[in-house]
């Protein structure tokens, strides 16, 4: 199996994130990572959404558990006929890709892909769980190359020995951005904050970094203003849960005041991935509301007293006019012109790149 | 001993605050209330120092735990000849008022205000530590007063049923604020951000909001931002712990990249208090570094891992261009006409108003 992992933490490699193995997947628990390395092991396609829904991975995470959870989708109804067979995995392949609201789009995507795959090989008399697995591994091949490609347009706007503010965890982009600064041999400081309620800035960001060698400092998300003036921060940047076509950008909750902040300071925003055919406007969009109570914790503690409400939009969204630009695998748009990436990709309307 | 504590909650009286009493000052440890009500002892103004310093007590806290430090110097230093009090009592002054860099011209005026105190007492053969103590409360009950009156400068720029947002725990002015709405029939729901890396917005302000029956939500700092924007926030307001006479705001960090937002909605941005002499312009303001590893911690939880830098900015400041006005006893000034004050003050240039 071809990996391009190289340079990238952990919880970046696919069979880290989620693999199908043997009648279940098995998703890393990023809920606690890196104070433990843990396992969470889904035994329907049902165990797999609900994972999704509880925040067991995420970022892009569940762009590699979802299709996951249509290979044991497969497996699960190995026993049917071809015809309760594809109405299984296709109602499957809804269920993984709606776990949560805010990126069904891309979900949807993802899930059809494997879905095709699970088609053919039922159509051809293979073993699809077996199929959409290697597919899903392809898939992600395909993301990290095109991440990669993302990464080079971005370090280009990196000043050498340069500060750069991230916001949650930016997944597959983190690794490859650093490793691409490697390789130029340019340094950067990163600063992160931390990213409340989950603090996966803490904990998944800086331990990439870490990782990867990198002069990383965790900030509490009340000081991102202070850190842009204080520390001169040249780029904010962040990856995208969605990226509608009219440039309204879809990130977790926080992003929104760290672009207004940048603004406010001069410093450009730049945002990576990929725009999603999905949304052709803001108006599509559904900003999921989590549990108010999760917020009312901090790393399992209690922070509130009893009797007050908590709160907890999972996203916000930065218009375009917050945006210097928007990072793709073909080059650096204008948030005002995204319609053009699909024209310049071909017509690849299926493209997922987080 | 007069008290204007009705409708306040419990950390906001004097006697919880900070007390001198019996050759100790007893100062409630605000680093673990709610979750439990248990009292720092000081046997010592130095370990009264400590106390501020390690933030036992915060926000206004110290404007009464210092001054209680004074009267306890004055026990420690009850044997000596009358000359050698005076000179051990201005070094404990001098102490316990530079605790902390930010606060420190604040600080010197209330702990002046004590030295008085017990230099007059002394003069009259009277009991220094007693004659300090019965001034702090005096001071206090003054603040009350003061604060009774920007709460109901404040409240005039409440909508009824209007949504306000606070930030970090705006001590005193948030109950009279509160009973000044209560008694003029004007319902509010709050939004306090919880305000890392202590929770003094969880702990503090949600707490007294909650004592005082009033409807509290608690967000995580990232966000204040979509908040603002999707509840539709009609005033922004917070404390603050200085306040230059050149219109610039130093408070709790997160203050600014809050107004940023606010300015950013068309919210505006209101802070009570008053000018202080002590800070002409904002190039007398330091800004205290508190050790960093503190904000990788939540809950006394570490966050990230090991291997990363922490950074912990107490305060930050907001220019007069983002500030609607400052709530003062005297009325509402605009930010860069807060000369003014002292004019209206009719001289009076000791007052802390926090």
């Amino acid at each position: 199996m071809k990996r391009q992992d190289e340079g990238l933490a952990f919880m970046l490699r696919y069979e880290n994130v989620a693999l199908y193995e043997d009648g279940a997947v098995r998703i890393l628990d990023r809920r606690v990572y890196p104070a433990e390395t843990r396992f969470v092991t889904c035994g329907t396609h049902l165990e797999v959404a609900k994972a999704i829904k509880d925040m067991v991975t995420q970022s892009a995470g569940p762009y590699t558990a979802a299709p996951m959870g249509v290979a044991l989708a497969a497996f699960e109804c190995r026993g049917m006929k071809k015809e309760e067979q594809l109405e299984y995995l296709r109602k499957a392949a809804d269920t993984i890709a709606h776990a949560r609201p805010t990126t069904a789009k891309r979900m949807e995507t993802v899930c059809g892909q494997a879905l095709r795959a699970a088609e053919k090989a039922l159509e051809e008399g293979r073993d699809a769980s077996l199929a959409v697995r290697d597919r899903v591994i392809e898939m992600n091949d395909e993301r990290y190359a095109r991440i990669g490609r993302i990464a080079e347009h971005l370090v280009s706007r990196f000043p050498d020995g340069g500060a750069v503010m991230t916001h949650c965890f930016a997944e597959t982009i983190i690794g490859m951005m650093l490793k691409e600064c490697r390789e130029r041999g340019k340094t950067v400081r990163l600063f992160c904050p931390e990213t409340r309620p989950f603090f996966q800035g803490a904990r998944l960001t800086a331990t990439c970094a870490r990782d990867m060698g990198f002069d990383v400092t965790v900030i509490t998300d009340n000081m991102a203003a202070f850190v842009m003036k204080k520390e001169k921060i040249d780029v904010f940047t962040t990856a995208a849960d969605a990226i509608c076509v009219d440039g309204h950008v879809v990130n977790k909750v926080g992003t929104l005041q760290n672009a207004i902040s940048a603004e406010y300071f001069g410093i450009p925003y730049y945002v990576t991935g990929a725009p999603d055919p999905g949304h052709p406007t803001v108006d599509t969009v559904t900003i999921e509301m989590r549990d108010p109570e999760e917020s009312l914790y901090a790393m399992g503690v209690r922070t509130a007293p009893q009797g007050v409400r908590g709160y907890y939009p999972a996203f916000d969204i930065t218009p375009p006019e917050l945006i210097a630009g928007v990072v793709t695998d073909l080059g650096i748009y204008p948030p005002f012109e995204l319609g053009r990436y699909f024209d310049d990709a071909g017509g690849g309307r299926d493209r997922v790149v987080v």
